[in-house]
């Protein structure tokens, strides 16, 4: 039995395409001592991967051409020679973007009655991206308004929700109405702006009567822009991702950051790693507000490894809807 | 015997003309019961007063045309009907470009041994500000690096100063090399790099081998981007002014806001007022290090009511050397 790979190709400029990837086989790796032989049973698609395969620095080491793609798995140990694992264990991972892989760095799922794939979203990553930007740097206050772009996905979906039991407005920003009207009515946002048609400034405005508390930033660029003329006093900025930056070759150029100064916005950049002292903390939350049917969860799934490209440059585009992951 | 006074003229666009502003006579004015009528020694000219006679939105009220120009004052009370002042008595006012004037508002100045002067400046709203800013958002460590622009400044002088008393390498950012031997020589900086001759990013990482921890933004626009590029993990920005941006039609573009979220940079805004409840332990600490020998301060002095306009120009223009005041 061969191991399937995707490997980068080359490093993209501007947009990402099908062919900076390749598929790969491989024999299978035996695990050598205190090493566990995983089945990849889910990929996570990430937006932060457009980073680790550019040549831009970036917080981590990005991926080489001729390496296999990272990602985050969620896998079954097949044979193990590690004491803490054994065969049959449903284990998170950072084997990638393939079929198999021999790891030491794994963390054993315990079952809370939820779907493994949710381990790689509103459980896993995504899920305490959402929770400790939005608790640790949002900092919101039941009544303020809370906005977040990207609203339908893997992030702001739980973003929204999460504001939504501290007792706040939240509005969200998406593309499109199908995505819009998700947010709404099945999140239960109280509003989704559609950034796609008309002015943002305008419905923006009406949609936060009030001004805007928090925002949690996903997209960057023009709409970072735009959403700082309408923060209040001494909101907060939680700035975890920028996807409308990551394949453009020249960065827009924000134009309001006077309105930092003006009304003492706080503006914060999030990366999860920095919070996985209190994994355990978010993922307990998170479990119970699933439990109790107080957030709700969309995935966007592609079939086999050899379409994960494809995956990612969809996600990369804004056309998933939902967590993006790859079946397996 | 007539009151001077300097009003507003028209709102400038672009560039500060001394058009925009008019010298004008009028009747000296009587304290109403509770008032107190002030004659005023020292006035201060500060950046900020770009944005007040701007029509654009700002954090407070603007001037409007035929007002009296805002601006904080030391002056001396001629007459009292305050049951908390008397004839004689030397007090801080936001009375503005004016030789006499009668208010409720004000502070009474007690003696510290330091000039009546330095009210406006390193023990005025300047070191405040610089005494804040750098503490609460800065919050530097020993050994870390704490840049500061506009460092020949009232506001960066006192920040760099006061970072060296914080056991952190302080490096400035000056226009010319006359105010850069200043900052280094006079003040003690470890650096200063000159912004006016060749590349500031090259200069940048040579002042700072280790990055830049905090950063006390003054200037604004491409200065700012520049900064952003060389900023650690996990630094600090303190917006507290953009001189650069607030006499542009068009500001500029901020390209480098992704270092924001790599490196988890925390960027706030800052005006002093924020920090009223606390003016007395700034005043105490600064007025100590004063004491001590430990701050040294410069002042530039324009002389006479009438050339306040020009004091103010030049100041936007960054040709003052030290805190800039017209003596009355």
């Amino acid at each position: 039995m061969n191991n399937k790979r995707v490997l980068l190709a080359s490093h993209p400029t501007g947009w990402v395409s099908e062919s900076d990837f390749r598929i790969d086989e491989a024999p299978l790796p035996r695990p050598g001592e205190g090493e566990v032989l995983v089945k990849n049973l889910w990929l996570s698609l990430d937006p932060y991967m457009r980073g680790r395969i550019s040549t831009a620095k970036s917080y981590v080491k990005g991926v080489s051409v001729g390496e296999v793609m990272v990602g985050q798995t969620v896998g079954e140990v097949v044979e193990s020679r590690h004491p803490g694992f054994q065969a049959g264990d449903t284990v998170l991972t950072q084997l990638g973007w393939q079929l198999f892989g021999v790891t030491q760095e794994l963390m054993k799922i315990e079952a809370r009655g939820a779907p493994l794939s949710y381990y790689l979203g509103i459980l896993g990553m995504p899920g305490m991206t959402a929770y400790f930007g939005l608790k640790e740097i949002g900092q919101p206050k039941p009544g303020e308004t809370v906005v977040v772009s990207a609203a339908s996905g893997a992030v702001g979906s739980v973003v929204g929700q999460l504001a939504k039991i501290a007792g706040c407005r939240a509005v969200g920003i998406a593309g499109g109405r199908e995505k819009c009207d998700y947010v709404t009515r099945e999140l239960g946002f109280d509003a989704c702006v559609d950034y796609k048609t008309g002015s943002l400034a305008d419905k923006l405005k009406e949609a936060c009567p009030k001004g805007i508390d928090v925002y949690f930033e996903n997209v960057g660029g023009e709409m970072l822009d735009t959403v700082l003329a309408h923060m209040n006093l001494f909101s907060r900025l939680i700035v975890c991702g920028m996807i409308s930056q990551y394949n453009v070759t020249e960065p827009y150029g924000v134009k309001n950051l006077r309105f930092v100064l003006t009304n003492r916005i706080r503006v914060q950049g999030m990366i999860v790693f920095d919070w996985k002292d209190r994994y355990g903390e978010a993922l307990a939350a998170l479990a119970g507000h699933l439990a109790q049917k107080k957030l709700k969860y969309r995935e966007s799934v592609v079939q086999g490894l050899e379409n994960a490209p494809r995956g990612l440059i969809e996600l990369l585009q804004g056309k998933n809807f939902g967590k993006q992951l790859v079946k397996l």
